[in-house]
């Protein structure tokens, strides 16, 4: 594990990629004064609620662990924020999670009417996909590449909509592992995979790299959906930003419930280590991606 | 106008294209047995429920005005009708215009829930980008214009989602002509005009065709919104296929309510002969164009 000087860097370096995220991000969304005014409120409001950036960041340190520099990886990188954000509003609808909180205040939906938050995460989707055609800096080849990678990590089979899909039809259903594996692996870790194999893509990263960044991805991906479920049960509605204990009462299908909270932070620790092997042919440059898995491990919130 | 024969040829022309079309959406619809079924099988459902499919009809054609073979067009043509039953399906969500009835059946959220219907248009944006990222035999540079402009014209700045947010908010406002103008030029508008546009992209149209294509767009789009506006006044729902007259009961901004019926069957026939115009650069290979021009304006549904 880290020291304590270690982790206070990784924060410093965490809090400066989301300034930077955030600035690129305010230049692909449309300004709220931009017309028809109220969608780009509504997806502003959501886009910028003071998210953790994670998957940009991840994007960006697997970029840098490739390459010396990458540049414009922050414009591709931002589009995972925007596929993220747009499926957090619709996981809030009342006919999905029917969640009044996120990221510590209210949800687009409670803000800006059901219609509106539907519109919004349309929006937030499709202009995940302008950014990526429009890419400065990168050749079509391997814009079109991103657009694959984002499309297929994002959609029914084993991507996010699929894990969503088997995340509601598994409430109120026996908590198995084979039956947790599915809706994680899909719902959270296919986007946390696929921003490692973003940034290394960008980055022109070769098969054997990119192979073992996705290992990396899936470690991660992993360790993330772990400690989100931990945290669920251990930590108060305020820390989170979101209302505390809601898998239990909707009886969501998470590692606390298959396996328990000791064995479960130990399978988070456990997927932390694999992370830190899998990145073992890569040098220092890949010392950002070694501090996020530490991170992501110790995070309380 | 055409004669009797030659709308019995086009009529023709449209049918083989239909089943041509849905052909090629089976194959890159995951079945409705792949796992998670239910969302593939609510999908499939809104998407093979009897469509006119006149966007890819639109891009076909204008890719042969173009080339002769422009082989694997339908593949890029079917992501036009993916963007609009994801647009019909959300649309129709109650928290929109809560809609019952589409192409003669019940809508999406009556069969599978609001959940899945969200999430089923959701998956159809997100595999309609996709498709453009796996296009077979076409260069990476002009998948990526593919991305751009279908991304344009499904978003909040002129495009698709910009223009539903009008309609929602222009619902109880006074009709004014300007008011239905920047309705309709986004809504329906920009999809058309974005089918034309990609055809002719996918051809290697010149600049100059494709300015020339562009305007047959607008004005088949705009001859297309009129005459939807006008059958929801005239026709019954059994004919349409969905509720008729329920743009007066929700006092929304159409051609007839800013018009009257008259005048705008006068300006549909205005916009028909616009968009002949528009094609005059045009050999014979153009002709399917301008038959659809013609079948647009003299549909009965």
């Amino acid at each position: 594990m880290t020291t304590k000087a270690a982790v206070a860097t990784v924060q410093d370096y965490l809090f400066s990629q989301v300034s930077e995220i955030d600035s690129v991000l305010d230049r692909w969304v449309p300004h709220a004064s931009v017309e028809p005014a109220s969608i780009h409120r509504a997806m502003r409001y959501s886009l910028f609620a003071g998210g953790k950036r994670i998957r940009p960041i991840l994007a960006i340190a697997a970029a840098r662990s490739v390459s010396d520099s990458p540049d414009g990886i922050e414009h591709a990188a931002c589009t995972l924020e925007l596929i993220h954000t747009y499926s957090l509003i619709h996981d809030d609808l009342p006919a999905l999670d029917n969640d009044d909180l996120r990221r510590g205040r209210p949800t687009c939906h409670k803000v800006f009417g059901d219609a509106m938050a539907i519109l919004a995460g349309d929006s937030l989707l499709t202009l995940a996909f302008e950014v990526l055609s429009r890419l400065p800096l990168v050749d079509a080849e391997r814009k079109i590449r991103l657009v694959e990678e984002l499309a297929r990590a994002s959609g029914t089979v084993g991507g996010m909509i699929g894990g969503q899909v088997n995340d509601i039809e598994g409430e109120k259903r026996t908590p198995t592992a084979h039956l947790l594996d599915s809706i994680h692996k899909a719902k959270t870790g296919a986007l946390l995979r696929a921003s490692v194999r973003m940034g290394a893509i960008y980055a022109g990263a070769s098969e054997e790299e990119l192979a073992a960044l996705s290992e990396y991805g899936e470690h991660v991906g992993l360790a993330f959906q772990i400690v989100d479920d931990v945290l669920d049960v251990e930590a108060s509605s305020e820390s989170l930003g979101k209302t505390a204990g809601k898998d239990e009462a909707q009886q969501k299908i998470t590692f606390p419930a298959v396996y328990g909270l000791e064995r479960s932070r130990v399978m988070a620790e456990e997927e932390r280590l694999a992370a830190h092997t899998a990145l073992r042919m890569f040098d220092d440059r890949a010392d950002r991606l070694r501090q996020i898995a530490d991170f992501i491990v110790q995070r309380k919130a």
